[in-house]
């Protein structure tokens, strides 16, 4: 009996070495693929130089669906279909215009990009007085007297000490996202927000922020970095200059659009679904290259690497197109409502969608065993420079799964430095993007979704 | 007696614990510091913008020992002096020219590079038929008579599969650097090399090569990748086509030229010299702000970290602005061959010549106990992304140290993705460096050097 168990030992531990080793030369082959023919770049060429920035409910974001599902299909997956969801249809109008006017001296222009989802102002600009805060709260503090009838100019800058500009993201876009209603709490006639990034420079960055019901809706812009050192300067010495702006930006009623997906049915467990994806729609300000066509190329990448190197998943991979992440994230709701209505298993979701830069890891967002299980997998990663799976968090579009149905997730972690240089601004564009650190990417996400349809979670 | 070694042990432990907390506490302000002031970004401004290209013997090159002698005196280091070295003066000449001329259809333009070093062809240029060979080897089967008064086009691409791009540079570039002499002892009359990157575009990427004396001196190019595809293509179905190119490039006397030094003296071992440096001279196809431009001003950036930060180093730190890098190495011979001659201490020197990318780690050239120390460390950088100390290699500047000291060397481990792609051509150029990936790099060099001025080797 001793020895038999000791055969059994043996023939257990020969078959988790091959099974070690196999792997590891399935995922070099999925990496020389990708270095060698991958197509991202080639797609993202496409969806960036040809069809643009893809804001939802414009007719870019409906040619993006369109090209992606044709190009899905050329893939010949097992279905590629497109999922209903009613998309925000916000219009930036004409392009923004702002001044400084001082009390003396001639007025500045600055740059300024309307904020998704603001109001208009009055068609001959809005013009007042400015009040500069460095928070949300200091807004309370100098109450009703202090804001009433004025300009809040949010001032807090990007931390530029944090090594993960999304932790320094994080910890300064509450005076984008809430900053607009809470001026208007105490009165404000509008808002200028400085832009969410480290860099000092004349690109002002968009992105979505939200009225709370109970204020009044008023008008809210980014401006560029350099645009809010100046305003702030000139402050200090001329606290009653003015400022002036305006944008024509309005929001439409809903418009229909789609999620695009696409499936490759699993062998042995074709119930466990793996989801995998980004998102399809853009900011207009520059091609959505970035943010986030790198992760909709990747994700595309991951079914062509599977198709061609005749990998057959034992669980079914589902690679979604995500539409609507920069306002509303609509396309992640309808697909999370959809997949908890039907009582679907989902073991797993992986987003790409912090740019296409070289990767460096997987964030995770799950329970400690699971975490540790995908922890031991962290060594095949390692030859191709992904070495970090410290990070907590998913991302937006499947953040969903895990509210409504508690599905683990993961998100690839690209190197941050350069991210918020380029995000939401029109310096997000193709020839920003590596080839190779593209390519890499796509390659590590197929190498962990490889490893998961493999063995499950 | 028991008592007092258990007293002695805990007292050992908790100042070796607290001087672990101290260290990690010092390598936080330096990175908070390069973030927050660095000046690497704006120095790296003046030097490829406001003087450009740096070619050995240019004025450009003496602007760029003017320009660091001028920063680094405003840093108010102990000492900075000039170290002569006489040095090659290649120019490049005119703008060179190349056509393929098919035997039918009319001719095609492609783009070229002399490669550094190269005679200039006739003044109507050269014109003969073209072999087409994937090594060097494949010159001695072919023979004199396959070689005899063609041109000979080395054409064995950058392995793209490689995840170290310079391990796919030192699988290419002999092609380049001996190929000429290979071909010309055959009876060659030029030579064409396919460009070193794993992109495929129109930048022809020039580089040094070295004639071989008993062979006469052909002229000897760098074709673009695009260039080399279609060239091989044409070939193909067309092997008598003809190619025809035409440079004017020359080798002039050697002129004097100099290492910019910078010392900062060490308190308790001032003896004991730690060296950091990169190299001054540039190709002139772009303004050299990645090779090596950013090694230049990570280096002197360690000198004003130290001096912002009040740090007092125990051991003396020289940074080295090396002449020459590029087309002789004359800078770092001089360099080695004066501290051999002074009988100097070198306890280690460290390059940065692979670009300003996201800092990941360092490369070693030591014994394993060396190493050993310094892996020791490697915990310190883990935070800011530097994760990878397994390379081995120092720089090209720095390697006679090692040859005629045995000094143990050490490199700066960027993000490779992207180095071959600017790599002496015309996209070097100074909108390639991302601000927060040149300070990173900096800061991981100065807290490297701080943690062995503290320590030594």
């Amino acid at each position: 009996m001793n020895r038999y168990f000791c055969l059994t030992l043996i023939c257990l531990f020969s078959s988790f070495l091959y099974a070690q080793q196999n792997d590891s030369v399935r995922i070099r082959t999925i990496f020389n693929e990708a270095l060698l023919h991958g197509e991202s770049y080639n797609n993202l060429d496409y969806l960036s130089n040809k069809i643009g920035g893809r804001l939802s409910g414009s007719p870019q974001a409906q040619a993006a669906v369109d090209f992606c599902t044709q190009t899905l299909k050329k893939l010949h997956p097992d279905t590629v279909y497109l999922q209903e969801c009613m998309v925000p249809h916000w219009v930036r109008g004409e392009k923004e215009k702002a001044r400084i006017i001082t009390s003396k001296g001639p007025s500045q222009e600055v740059k300024i990009s309307a904020l998704g989802g603001s109001v208009a102002t009055p068609s001959k600009g809005i013009k007042a007085t400015v009040v500069e805060v460095k928070s949300l709260d200091e807004i309370a503090t100098l109450g009703r007297k202090g804001i009433e009838g004025k300009i809040v100019f949010f001032n807090r800058p990007f931390d530029k000490t944090k090594i993960s500009t999304f932790e320094a993201y994080g910890g300064a876009v509450d005076q984008r996202w809430a900053g607009p209603s809470k001026a208007a709490q105490y009165g404000a006639v509008a808002t200028i927000c400085r832009s969410m990034t480290p860099d000092i420079n004349d690109y002002p960055h968009t992105g979505s922020m939200r009225y709370n019901d109970s204020f009044p809706q008023i008008p809210c812009c980014a401006i560029s970095t350099l645009g809010a050192e100046k305003l702030s300067a000139l402050l200090k010495n001329d606290p009653d200059l003015r400022f002036w702006y305006k944008q024509t930006c309005k929001t439409l009623p809903d418009v229909k659009s789609y999620n695009v997906i696409a499936v490759l049915k699993g062998s042995d467990h074709p119930e466990e679904i793996i989801d995998i994806g980004g998102h399809l729609d853009s900011w207009e300000t520059g091609d959505g290259a970035s943010d986030d066509g790198t992760g909709i190329v990747q994700s595309m990448e991951v079914i062509r690497l599977f198709k061609a190197l005749g990998i057959k998943p034992k669980r079914t991979i589902r690679v979604i197109m995500f539409m609507n992440e920069e306002n509303g994230t609509r396309g992640g709701k309808a697909y999370a409502a959809e997949a908890k209505e039907k009582n679907e298993k989902h073991i797993l979701a992986l987003e790409s969608d912090r740019g296409g830069f070289s990767p460096r890891g997987f964030s995770t967002d799950m329970s400690e065993a699971k975490k540790g299980k995908i922890l031991g997998w962290s060594h095949y990663f390692l030859p191709y420079g992904l070495y970090d799976f410290s990070q907590t968090g998913g991302g937006s579009d499947i953040e969903p799964l895990k509210k409504m149905m508690d599905v683990p997730l993961m998100e690839l972690v690209p190197d941050p430095q350069r991210y918020f240089d380029i995000h939401h601004n029109a310096l997000d564009k193709f020839s920003m993007v590596s080839r190779r650190e593209l390519e890499l990417g796509g390659a590590g996400m197929a190498s962990m979704i490889y490893l998961l349809s493999e063995y499950g979670l």
